[in-house]
């Protein structure tokens, strides 16, 4: 099946939003063996949108719609469907009722305004939205299956997973195309390229060919392998192989083979090993902390996060001497490593880590530039410290600054 | 002048990149008053792109094209033009004598296959390369120029600015799009709405008419202005005194006018205050912390941040005594009171915030479903505790609280 994606929004054609519900719709798509040709990029304009949908009836298999299904006039997508499909629209007062009932649900009243999301063009059917107001509509016309969904990502997401199961895996059968994201942090992209490279053309050679995308973003590498199979199992199996050749090859420096972020990674760790964590952040400014609870069920095992910007907070809760601070300097693998012992001390935590650095754009020295970040973990088996030299603006410093403190517990406790 | 963007490449049809060079295409066209009507992405394939040329010949002012124009067979956008056009491709031996030399420069030997990027359709001229190997193409149809240009970045931006100044610029005119984002939190999106509908009318039928959207996105909404001028001076004094219309119905829940963060905006109150802030963080998890850190400068007034996910730190750090959490639960406003007591007094900080709230997917009850957030702000001059419900994942909780507890902050700040 081939499909084109249609996001609908003026502000999506201004210089300061791009669409990215395509990337999520597109990997749904690709899951079951739909390709996408086209993508657009419209408007809060019924012509335009209108003209989109009559060039691609009869011409291509599926359109899916974002955005542009809300209350107000600005929200023309149902207008565009019901023109280029030459239908008149009704009011589904069913619809009506359930939008009401939302609303009562929250103790307010419906506006009249949100009437217009009930209106549905002649000959489609509802797509029912858990998370919002705004119904999605489907309708079929010479051969073009035509999605409406709305634009924020979660009312969306759980629309598009009810439509590729009840609605688009019946009409793709089987085939597919298969995707694996495996995770890497801590080395160069042309590093692991230049490993990796040997596997690519075997990798391509193979009965159920993978094709390898090697990807470098803040802080982390990640490698893409996609197999088209007639079948999920075959898919998914030459998919297992291939990452399992990955894994011999370069090691632990691979963090995640399912696409899990690296707070989820070290989550599992901390788990399996019945330990509890704490962190003391500096530079990093509760960024880790953030991280790490932004894992459910991440309670279980985080204690506490101490963000100490000032030299009082790093002696008073971390039992930093001021002296120590006066020899070293604050950002000093000897002030890191007493904040990881603090930190782990007066919590009770079973593990702690400390970061101190200059994330910039201020406060860089000739010895120590913007970047510079010193890291300490201890963990009851084992305890580490280093000092990195990060590029990048405030936010990047940041992130790395979090990634690399848990690529260093995840390690030690891969260890032991 | 009304535009089209479109970016060639397989890769932006797959889940792993986004077309971002659309975005800076559009910034700048903007300010030569060029508006960008609709975008495309099309993967290497010649039909299709041709196809999108030949319905905007005649129809749309101007197409801007990036990339596709490498020397491998995947690089059909010199084809595609040409078969638009109908016109035959010639290789300019003028160009391929360019790319010989910068091969040179490099003490390389040009491969033959580098001579497809010297092919210009019948009636194009050439856009210099500064920084590639690829030129760019520049060619007018039927009142439609159109501009083809490299995909990466860097090669791509001389190129554009080089094709606005030289030849843009004089086609447009004086004139220009100038756009402003207010940016506001604490309301829903229906309610900002409905009272400032009134004024967009009376924008639109302005002198320099002002388009308005409406956007809301996680936790805050956004009214985009825009306004067609003949020059800088009147569009930025006429979206001058929009916005403060805008200020004037709205009142204080317009936190920003210039795009600012709302962790800048209170950033800039504590600082003219001459104020410190600690924070006392539970179901935001160091979200706040992080997001008051990522402030340049912001060290000059963030004293610290205590992440207490467990009732033991609560007490340690913050004061917070057990029969107290024993009484009402930790999930309440007496906490979260003495959260942000304890935090001030216990950092000596001017100001003091505290947040415990059930961030999700677990730990909820009928009494205090998920989303329950009680917040409580404390600085010289006030004291505020309020319980909030958010809707949404676990993110968007943590989001949420951090976003309305500086949005209390704020609002106090500006009360005295």
């Amino acid at each position: 099946m081939k499909a084109w994606i249609v996001a609908v929004g003026s502000e999506l054609l201004t210089p300061f939003r791009v669409d990215t519900n395509s990337l999520a719709i597109t990997e749904r798509l690709n899951t079951i063996g739909c390709d996408v040709r086209l993508k657009f990029v419209v408007g809060d304009d019924v012509d335009e949108l209108a003209g989109i949908f009559e060039r691609g009836i009869g011409k291509i298999e599926l359109i899916v719609c974002t955005g542009g299904l809300g209350p107000t006039e600005d929200d023309i997508t149902r207008d565009a469907l019901s023109r280029a499909l030459q239908v008149p629209m009704h009011v589904d007062e069913a619809i009506v009722d359930r939008i009401r009932q939302r609303f009562e649900r929250r103790g307010m009243t419906m506006p009249d305004i949100n009437r217009r999301q009930a209106m549905i063009p002649r000959g489609a059917t509802v797509v029912e939205n858990p998370r919002g107001t705004a119904p999605g509509l489907w309708v079929e016309r010479n051969g073009t299956y035509i999605a409406l969904l709305p634009g924020p990502p979660r009312e969306m997401t759980p629309m598009l997973e009810a439509l590729i199961a009840e609605r688009l895996q019946p009409l793709a059968g089987g085939a597919g195309l298969f995707r694996r994201v495996l995770k890497i942090t801590g080395r160069a992209e042309s590093d692991v390229d230049a490993r990796a490279q040997p596997l690519y053309n075997q990798f391509l050679a193979a009965p159920i060919p993978i094709a390898t995308t090697i990807l470098a973003v803040m802080g982390q590498i990640e490698l893409h392998l996609s197999a088209t199979a007639p079948s999920r199992e075959l898919g998914e199996a030459a998919l297992d192989a291939a990452a399992q050749q990955l894994r011999d090859l370069l090691g632990p420096i691979i963090y995640s083979v399912d696409g899990r972020p690296l707070e989820a990674v070290i989550g599992d760790l901390l788990r399996a090993k019945a330990l509890t964590i704490s962190v003391a952040e500096s530079c990093s400014g509760g960024l880790l902390s953030s991280r790490i609870t932004d894992v459910p069920g991440s309670s279980d095992y985080f204690e506490r996060g101490a963000v100490c910007y000032s030299n009082h907070a790093k002696e008073e809760w971390l039992g930093v001497s001021a002296e120590l601070i006066a020899a070293y300097g604050a950002v000093s693998e000897p002030v890191a490593t007493a904040m990881a012992k603090g930190i782990a001390e007066r919590s009770g935590s079973d593990v702690g880590i400390g970061i101190t650095g200059i994330a910039g754009p201020g406060g860089g020295t000739p010895e120590k530039p913007v970047g510079t970040v010193a890291i300490a973990v201890r963990t009851p088996a084992a305890k580490q410290v280093r000092t990195f030299q990060f590029i990048g603006g405030r936010d990047m410093v940041k992130f790395q600054s979090a990634q690399a403190a848990m690529n260093m517990l995840r390690l030690m406790l891969l260890d032991g």
